[in-house]
């Protein structure tokens, strides 16, 4: 079937430009040595997991225990959810979901760690604990490598739990515009860790991992990084907020469109925030970067003025925000030179918990 | 179940709350003698559907072919879908949809209302067309009481066609904060479309409905008021951008969260943007309202202080934007004081189409 036949709003991945964003990823990760760990909340898609996967990445970050759930019912052997799990339940969840693969998880306070391994015990399991670091994000994780080393004695002093290493998401990085900035701040990071690492190790633990890096940072992960593994996650898809970094991931993920309405000097499609995620950054149109788009729930509209473009024809938005764009979507249409490849499910969407 | 069992981030509705928006609502249309067809995008839930009948609603609004499948499907008998249908597939869908229920579809170019009636000429069922008039969004729709006569004429000529009146959403009024503004805009509506309507009737046309208005505006419509029909959705639940307008109605739909961590002198729960939408406004905690929350994808954080809360603790969210929120959850808890009483579907859900 040809994607002009498919009913709007549909989302689209175009399978050549996806592939040179696996390939370029590869040949940092191989250039630097460092793993790739993608992260899954940008496309919550299994078949674009295998891909990542063919494409070499070690294993998967997610940030739900439903997410991990789901990725490891399809064949996935080591995933990391990049989060503190507290809740009773969710902890069972996880002690269960140890018996089925690597899993990893992250921690920032010692009352957790004995909940992950009072469950963990019950089951006779492994899980792999990571402590999170705060390394100017302001969110999660501790601030000192005495605290950052506390929690890593603990961990190791347990039967059921390994301490695998540092989480160090520096999400507060990622859509800096300013390349220099970035640089620095970036540069600025990896001294940080590289002396909580140290002090660590110093005192006997060894750090194995340390997990972390975005879309935006992934380029400037030197050789012989402290980081050993790499999170990007909106690499496969790109989307107007990242675009705006000049970054050399191609855009891979549109909402096709229909218009609908060419009165009042406008072109109007069928498509919105309810299809295309303006979280981030406000979508635009593939064929019309430049025009500023009006949005509402299920319309967007640019001004017509002498463009030739009638009611019926297509046209491709370019989601704000890629992330929040699939978790709205139940599918994905697979796309080759204009022609459907395959239909794949978004099994992911809305596992938020 | 008591809701502090639940597994977050889910969805909640407080069953009191939502209860007197709807006697509300009902109220306001008792008094002016302007029926109810509220508009399903902002619970795209058929058991609120369901309520809203129950308290007087003539019929449903919304948006698009897949949504009235869904509502037809759940048995209501008068869905107006509030949007152009130009797809020749989902114009076959719309003919079959109304051998089903009274069904309304908007229209504002001649060429839409042939391919309307030849789709409903093949089915043999009639399609009830409402004019789209624009009176100030400057979205889709005709803008002069000519190029009105002129559609409603083209619908009358048709066998397989209903002229039923005009479509007039004034969707640039809906968020406006200044009360004086809101009025004074609103009275000019009136202004404009009593014109309008009374030219096309001068000309032998009889306008059965005008229909629109939202629920920043709902309290305007005056007893005598040309609109014939209230398309309020959000009046159900709420939302931040609606709770600045101090309209009567109360927040009713909430995203119950879970602390998952605190350090860093920060409360930060394990709900974001992907449960709680923020595409209008950012989420605040019902706990906390005055404030200003930092969100991202899975996590909202607030300054923690002094204020006693402990790794998992419940939280409340307000959403943002009631209407994109329910479009990421899968189904909703409906509570009365605080023991769950039911869990339904959202099953329009990601209905875009």
């Amino acid at each position: 079937m040809l994607v002009s036949q498919v009913e709007t709003p549909a989302l689209i991945v175009d399978l050549d430009s996806l592939e040179e964003n696996l390939c370029l990823f590869k040949e940092q990760a191989e250039k630097t040595g460092i793993a790739m760990r993608p992260h899954f909340k940008s496309n919550k898609c299994p078949a674009i997991v295998h891909k990542q996967i063919e494409y070499g990445a070690k294993g998967i970050t997610c940030s739900k225990v439903e997410e991990a759930e789901d990725l490891i019912d399809c064949g996935i052997k080591d995933v990391l959810i990049a989060n503190q799990i507290v809740d009773k339940g969710k902890i069972a969840s996880v002690a269960t979901l140890a018996g089925r693969c690597h899993l990893g998880v992250c921690v920032d306070n010692a009352k957790n760690i004995d909940d992950l391994e009072a469950a963990a015990a019950v089951q006779d399991n492994i899980i792999y604990c990571l402590v999170e670091f705060e390394i100017g994000m302001n969110r999660c994780g501790v601030t000192t490598k005495e605290e950052l080393y506390d929690l890593a004695a603990k961990i190791t002093a347990y039967p059921h739990l390994r301490f695998e290493g540092i989480q160090a998401y520096a999400g507060h990085l990622s859509h800096e515009e300013d390349f220099e900035k970035r640089q620095s701040a970036s540069d600025e990071v990896e001294k940080k860790l590289t002396e909580a690492k140290e002090y660590v190790e110093s005192k006997g633990i060894k750090v194995k991992e340390v997990s972390g890096s975005s879309t935006g940072t992934v380029f400037f992960r030197p050789k012989g990084s402290v980081y050993t593994e790499l999170q990007a996650g909106s690499y496969v898809f790109m989307d107007v907020a990242y675009g705006k970094l000049k970054l050399p991931f191609k855009h891979s993920l549109f909402v096709l469109s229909t218009v609908i309405s060419t009165e009042n000097n406008k072109i109007i499609v069928d498509a919105g925030r309810k299809s295309a995620a303006s979280d981030q950054a406000l979508p635009i149109f593939l064929e019309y970067p430049d025009i500023p788009a009006k949005v509402s729930e299920e319309h967007t509209a640019i001004p017509k003025e002498n463009r030739d473009v009638l009611v019926g024809d297509r046209l491709h938005l370019i989601p704000g925000h890629c992330c929040t764009t699939v978790n709205i979507h139940d599918s994905l249409y697979l796309v080759r030179k204009g022609e459907i490849v395959d239909r794949v499910a978004i099994s992911s969407r809305g596992k938020s918990r």
